[in-house]
């Protein structure tokens, strides 16, 4: 059995850095209290006997060493960072709960067979530098440490130059490290296992996803004076790309969703029609077929109304995965360990990203997930209960336990 | 007849101050750029022998003395604050044209009864500080100075304390000086007089305005696991609201307007649905009584779109003014100087609005306008030709010239 109160602790001391504005938390990636919470962390895992190390994309692995010299890691972790306006729980739960599971094996003298690597992904959320899970798709090596270190935020400033700036650009080469496993415990997001009143998801497979941020281009113009007839309204594009966006994941039902978070007029002026504007359209479902023609579907009929407008229109794809499956054996291995500690549980499709989506391409991966309050995510009032967080934790230290051998 | 290439190498030498990124200007309000634009201007009303005073919004009157002390002066103006991505004429030629006109009165020795003020109403455009033609409207009565100083930009800085930093917040008490005319000169904003082939534009009338400005709430939530059904997705209703603000502006062709220019998403984020989403609705028609319908139509449909999607909805109008009719007699005298001094010249109507419709309010008051090429503004493109310029200039001089009685 692990430690909740522990557990529940370290979440809330993690809270106080980089504290939101509604009780949630802004520790966006690379910030100075990204910079923070990483030190907090790292004093965690040296008290824990762990031993850091940093790779250069930032990623934090802090390994318990284990018994068999030749034996390969398992791998535990999700990430700190949080959205703009994120949750407490949201990517915090994953790392502090691998590192309670590690606690617990110091506790009660368990050694195991296979070295345990509690791990601090770099930029999951995507929210300042796209694509999300930057730093695990360099890992696995979807993306170039070139194409990562260029990506932007939206004052211009980009991921290496930030990286460097706070102190955590690491020596070791990224993808470096081979991995016997990979476990993640994560807040559901959704609303389904709250519904359902179970403790535990078993995460089977998580639904893939497209970013295509659009750039549409107008043309500037007085919006008192210029007369309808001569607009080339880009907002107006954008407007109805908007509402075709929700027509195509309406028609995809069940299991699709399409919306729009990011958006940007320029120059964004009240009496200045916008020659230009940006926004990102996120789409997904688990069935990959559907997420290629949703995505020809909403190109070619964005093109459409841009023609009709006389408006430009490019897209730049900027996040992509494709739907995963999880490896079977350690879902059997989460399944278990559930039923074996006597915790209700079900199969369950992530609706979110995550690191171990990534990590699925480079070893035998899988997730565990708890209930959150209302399905609520992405907003700073998201909850979990004590009991949620430390049934997800206990699960997951003993589906770990059966993996690194002890 | 005025120095036309002198007035030209005037706009040019200002246009050097703030320019854009693509041959226009930034010289948004209160901004140091704008700082140093009008200490050009106030080193150039100096070397004309004008005496200048500042009120306490940072207007810039520029008096040249008539020869009866008891006769109140005719005020010329318009502005030298630009769009964030604004033109080389907007406002500074019908500043720049009114010192052309004192100056040329300098070369011919030519004196008048009323003095003569040179005017650089302060904030006309509205992009940095909502509303437009804030100056002249407190100078008219219609906002409070403790309003205008509470206005705030997209960063939270206020007018008061910008006007402060920049050192242009003068002592003069705002509207205490009597007007005996006003007169403006501006350049079209939109296509008409390019089209009909005419030099000259003989404004009656200024289409009135609301900005409504919108804030919608919506619930945050993750865009990938957050079903269809669960979203309080407050940017699909500001679609839909864009989308029946054109549909209203359409009904009620011709002589009616209708769009959207300023639009923040927040958290602004891709992968989270906004929590909030503030858009300016700019509508405007000469037709008071339909400009009221339009309003009306556009806040009862847009309470309709947000009760259905269950988003939260508010309006507060930024921005408003009715139609406005210029005084005839000085209609009458621009048309006159117009057609005395060979220009093709119509009747029009201005689509924009101009501090002239405020200071229509407290004195006799009308416009002059020049064509524009392509009918285009508030777009670093803006262009006109010198000799348009020159026309423009010389019937401004004119009318001025007979109003303030040689
Ligand atoms: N778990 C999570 O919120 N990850 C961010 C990437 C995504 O948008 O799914
Ligand atoms: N002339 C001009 O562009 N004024 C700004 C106020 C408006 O939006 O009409």
């Amino acid at each position: 059995r692990i430690n909740g109160d522990r557990l529940w602790d370290s979440l809330m001391e993690m809270a106080k850095i980089g504290p939101g504005v509604a009780g949630g938390n802004n520790r966006q990636t690379l910030t100075d209290v990204d910079a923070e919470g990483r030190a907090l962390f790292q004093s965690w895992c040296e008290a824990a006997g762990l031993t850091m190390g940093v790779d250069r994309m930032g990623t934090m692995f802090a390994t318990r060493a284990g018994e068999d010299p030749d034996a390969l890691p398992v791998y535990v972790g999700s990430h700190l960072d949080t959205q703009p306006t994120g949750g407490k729980y949201d990517g915090v739960l994953g790392v502090l709960g691998a590192l309670e599971a590690v606690r617990t094996m110091n506790d009660l003298g368990i050694r195991t067979k296979h070295p345990i690597v509690v791990t601090n992904w770099a930029n999951e959320e995507g929210a300042r530098f796209a694509p999300a899970m930057l730093a695990s798709g360099v890992f696995a090596g979807v993306h170039s440490l070139d194409y990562a270190y260029g990506r932007k935020d939206l004052e211009g400033l980009s991921y290496g130059d930030e990286l460097t700036r706070i102190g955590w650009k690491g020596e070791e080469e990224v993808g470096a490290r081979k991995m016997h496993a990979y476990y993640e415990l994560h807040i559901e997001q959704g609303p389904i296992l709250e519904a359902e009143g179970k403790e535990i998801g078993v995460v089977t497979h998580c639904q893939g996803l497209w970013w295509l941020e659009f750039t549409l281009t107008g043309r500037e113009a007085h919006t008192g004076s210029t007369p309808m007839a001569m607009r080339v309204n880009a907002g107006l594009a954008a407007a109805r790309i908007f509402e075709m966006v929700q027509e195509v994941a309406m028609a995809a039902q069940p299991d699709a969703v399409g919306g729009v978070g990011q958006m940007q007029f320029s120059p964004n002026s009240r009496n200045v029609l916008p020659g230009t504007v940006v926004f990102t359209v996120d789409i997904r479902t688990p069935d990959l077929a559907k997420l290629d023609r949703m995505r020809a579907e909403i190109e070619t009929r964005a093109a459409a109304i841009c023609e009709d407008l006389g408006v430009g229109c490019s897209v730049e794809p900027v996040g992509h995965f494709d739907p995963v499956t999880f490896t079977p054996e350690l879902v059997g291995t989460v399944r278990s360990a559930a039923e074996k500690l006597g915790y209700s549980h079900m199969d369950i499709v992530s609706g979110a990203g995550h690191d171990a989506c990534w990590a699925a391409r480079v070893a035998p991966a899988t997730m565990i997930m708890c209930p959150c309050v209302g399905g609520l995510s992405h907003n700073e009032a998201e909850d979990i209960s004590k009991d949620w967080a430390t049934a997800g934790a206990e699960v997951l230290c003993h589906a770990v336990l059966e993996t690194a051998e002890v």
